[in-house]
């Protein structure tokens, strides 16, 4: 199981700025966490982040080359991006929609994801928990 | 951790009817699926269903006196009930929203979930799985 | 052929109340002249009403255990009832819409019924002859 | 008691193209079994088909001097003819809807009918029965 | 002049939990604070809360055969239920509907009451003294 | 000034049915009393009706051939035709929307007319004196 | 018959202020040629003028004690003020709504009128002879 | 206890005109009634009216220099304007908001009030008697 | 290569009125180059007009005898015929819709197309040279 | 350069009530603030305000009898008139629009102005600096 | 005759992927039967691809150096860019508008081209030759 | 106080391309101009143009290690990019939202600025000078 988790625009940010509002956790300490979590589920674990909506499409289109499941936390492209939409539609291998947050509880342009549709399943919520849940998902597909 | 795992309308039929359509996974099946898992996170797991929307809401109003966390498959109740919504929201313990099915690859009134702003998070697309990920979910919950 | 008749909220009233308003026909009238037709045309017919949302998912949930068709008059869950749609599309029996009155001559919202994409048809608007025909159609059913 | 029965757009192509797909059933078979039960009701029946939206306002228009009710399936016309919903409302005689397919089953843009409600009642998703109904409602109507 | 009062969802709830958020004020205390009020206005006044819309359906349509006014607070049903609405609508005796907040001060999706347009008045936003208000108000119909 | 007077679907029916409901002026009642107005403005006018679109299409087509001015009461094409908007948009000769009642007191559908935005202006409201008070203006045009 | 002709805001800059665009036509001019046609229809004839919604509400609470009929041109008003139309619809004389200008062929939130739905009728886009023909119709009235 | 009781546009025809379609009630019979109430609940109470949504505004504006309460009939400035809404907001007592009809079972642009959620409560349907339980409520604010 | 090419309503107008403004093609000129065209495709063209949606739509169900494809420039129709639409879905000659103008640089009503879901592709704003474009694509049909 | 500065509803309570909450800047303030900075620009400034819809309209209808330059900020009537918009459409002078607060981030129904498309242009969000902007702004129209 | 011709995110993918599902016409067969046309046409031709928004609108922005039509297949940028949209605005050069597939025939969304209302024409479901008939209009536009 | 001035897509194509319809000033002038008017008021300024969304994200991730405020036009993407939107609201700098042309007066789909809730204010219309005020508001910033 090869595993490629795909962050968007800001999510950079995390944790750097204004920890005292957003938290100390870093994009960093979420990938740690996920290493750890993929080696005891004896998975292979690749971590990116992306400000450029045409570098998400391009990482998503290249993925059956290497991976078995994509994670995708698209941030504000989730709600904007027909072409991230179409790059999963089109690509073979399963992808998973995580959020942070709970889009819900958020403003109403937030409730919208474009890429929901298409892929295999949506969790949100959860904070950087969200990610872990992801890849237990992404592992239990493998044995289905 | 003690979690209160409700179901609602129509979810008793699971498994049991057109299991060439639907599979034939039960009820049942995903309560047993999800005892053993709670053993093995050393959390106890009470799992209900009703088809009556009045009945959900009382089993809400009542969880925080035996129960720290609701996992809650309102089924067709999530895109109408504002009773339920209005229950969670009242209710101490935290709610975690499950579906079966990815609720956004499906009709365009199931989009959206009156339950989900005022929930912790919510799961969705997983099939059965998407209880244990809610139930890995609510005993992260604990340790936070 | 067994025909299961189901009557949604407030429809028990009928006839009883106000009748210089709204006809001295009553539901137990109905029943009637149902199973007089019922019997001319070798049918055996049951008749139920109900001011549960859930009690009316119960008994289309149970219908495909004695009956071949289900006739629904919903009442005022029509417009409202995603759970009663989600029981008729899991049912295994054609369900037969029927109403009273024109609901297209009435307000806005009663335009709308979340039943009827997933029943075989829908009449409206002939009053008690409504149900009547809804038999003659269950039981042409039978020969196709 | 004397039946106008009226059809409006490409029903004439019922039965003749494409019997695959959408059966085998004519206009002229309908009518027969139309006649059929008309004459063991001992009602008289006429029955017409244009593409012609104005053609088919001025079979209503001058119903009143020769039938006591008409039975019209306004196909695309049902969605689209103010004209249509004029000529009914100012005729004296009552009109019946009927369509073949449950237009509610269909694109949304079928699901609005503007006849309606102006009509005594509609009956649809039976398919050739479905006027075989509307030949018995109408009958009923007469002894009201 | 008889009064019945009814309470819909979650109502049961108040001032029961969290009582530094939502108030000390239980349903009894405003059940006990009405019938004090009632007395000295020589009304009888019963106070019935349920959680079912089937069971608030029912205690309205038995409404004429005891009480001359009904006052209801639907709670989160005043926005989803059409059978409530057509249950007051049935009845002969008037309803007042009330709120404990000001409904138009909340979220969009309680700005619409589906009872409002067939009950007599509305009192919202007064908290407890809602519920008085609408004693006398019901106290005044008679009058008139 | 040669004045054309065009009159869409079910206005042939004017006066002639239910003359206790809309009062008993006939359309010819109207044809008369414009003639009468005519002569005495020195104008020459022609007065038509026609139940199909693609007719009344034609007719503001070539009105241009024979005819200074077009006052036009569409009927129920006014809310439903494009192919009239665009007739009227490109014929060089002006064109004076007329209707009988005040159609923004009537059906929501009723409030939108296509033709008006391409035509010169509009009278509604005043039954058959619409039509003089069109006639009016079409004979102002002229000294204009 | 006495005759009310009320003007909205900015209709006092009619004709002053940029001739070269909107034409040299003032108020005065448009009241001196109404007092004349007022005069040859033996009608009497009050023309007033502001841009204050209060002031018109006013003016026409009052007409009934002077006039016969109100012609108005309520200007932006006409699009924005339910209180002009509370006036028209209480007052017990007829109203008729004018406009210099087709208001169809301009902004979209110029197409809605407030107040039309309550007048008599409306006519508009014949400029100044707008009123004439208001006039006309007015005095037509009388002899109804 | 010093209250201000305003009234807007239209509501000074109360009972003046057309008492036969709208109660013989006039404005002043309703002060009079509401000072009778007023005394025996040893409060101080003034009464105004204005067709002039600025002059409402002013007078909102300046309660909180004599008044504890205000007491607001805005008629059709209730659905129109934002001025009033923010001269609420922006004043230190509270306005609490009374309508003679209930608002909810008349037309649908008089559903949405702009000023109620601004408001401390509202109160409509009971006629000339909601301005007593609007009464009743500012009083009861004293105490608590 | 037999081809259909029909014309809907006031494309008869083309180039006949007012030359200055839209050019002096007529629909007989883009006929001519249309069958030149056709002669060094090997194909065989008839070319049609009509105002009338009914004539439209009978052409449209009689292609199939004669024709291998239909080009089709519905004007007005495009936007607003339901019978149009189903008269082309229900054939099976491929239709191939064009427009002389770019329909998307219009009015908003003109946006929509309720025949282009059920035409082969769409061809528009290329003038007289989109029915050219038309024929490329229709006899490319052929060889694929 | 002469530039006349209004201020529309509610703005009079600047800086005098609450001034905890909206700070102690009074309308005053920014007369005088503004007087200064047009000192040193050479601009002459008259400064008003008001909360009557009509006044204001006058006072932008006479601004080019002594005016350059008009600076706006209609506050509530922002949102709602017409008859500003018509009035400042109509002036000969350029209209600059100010807001205190950024009305972007404040209720969904102040994001509209009905001003803004015939203004100059528009500065919001900048509190009393707003205003020196936008007197900035006027003066660089001078010697543009 | 020099030509650029444009494509968006995701149709690198064309033909490489899932063949049995898209077919196996690769975008650079696409390219190679365009040079082989533009060779029989006189004409040059550059074609390029890209997923990134910002890299299109720097093509579109330097076309008219090198280039006098670009064909523009934006993918899913056609329904979210108006950064696409102004750039072909802003360009001197027409841009055509291609889809392979009718985009009328798929989800909803993809219905509104934001560049449309500022292309040429626009030409869809056409699979490849959608190019070539693209081709065609831009070389048949040189010579008008 | 060191100013950040970003530039979005298209606006590098200033006063480059068809000078006689937009004018001649560039996007060099505009700095050039904004570099003047910052030494005067001894504030420090970069200036930077991109058309791609990622990288302006990036700038304003980035903007908070070397400047005080950020000046933004944001051009097209002003109204599609909610990663935008997210970078401004996440940055601890202020941002000032500019824009060359009055939006509101420009297409419907313009009026709407996703970034303008987050941003410190918002200046439109003022052509180059929008810079300048921009400047001015930023400078006051820092002395508030």
């Amino acid at each position: 199981m090869k595993v490629l988790v795909l962050n968007g625009p800001n999510l950079n940010l995390l944790g750097q700025r204004e920890p005292e509002v957003y938290g100390k956790t870093t994009l960093a300490d979420i990938e740690s966490m996920l290493q750890t979590r993929a080696k005891s589920l004896s998975a292979k674990l690749e971590f990116r982040q992306s400000n450029h909506e045409g570098e998400l499409v391009g990482w998503i289109q290249s993925a059956p080359d290497q991976f078995n499941v994509v994670i995708l936390n698209a941030g504000a492209y989730t709600h904007t991006s027909v072409a991230l939409r179409d790059a999963i539609a089109a690509t073979s291998v399963p992808t998973i929609e995580v959020h942070l947050s709970n889009i819900y509880a958020r403003e109403e342009f937030r409730h919208k994801s474009l890429c929901a549709p298409v892929c295999k399943g949506q969790i949100s919520g959860f904070g950087a928990f969200s990610y872990v849940l992801a890849l237990e998902a992404a592992c239990n597909l493998k044995v289905t």
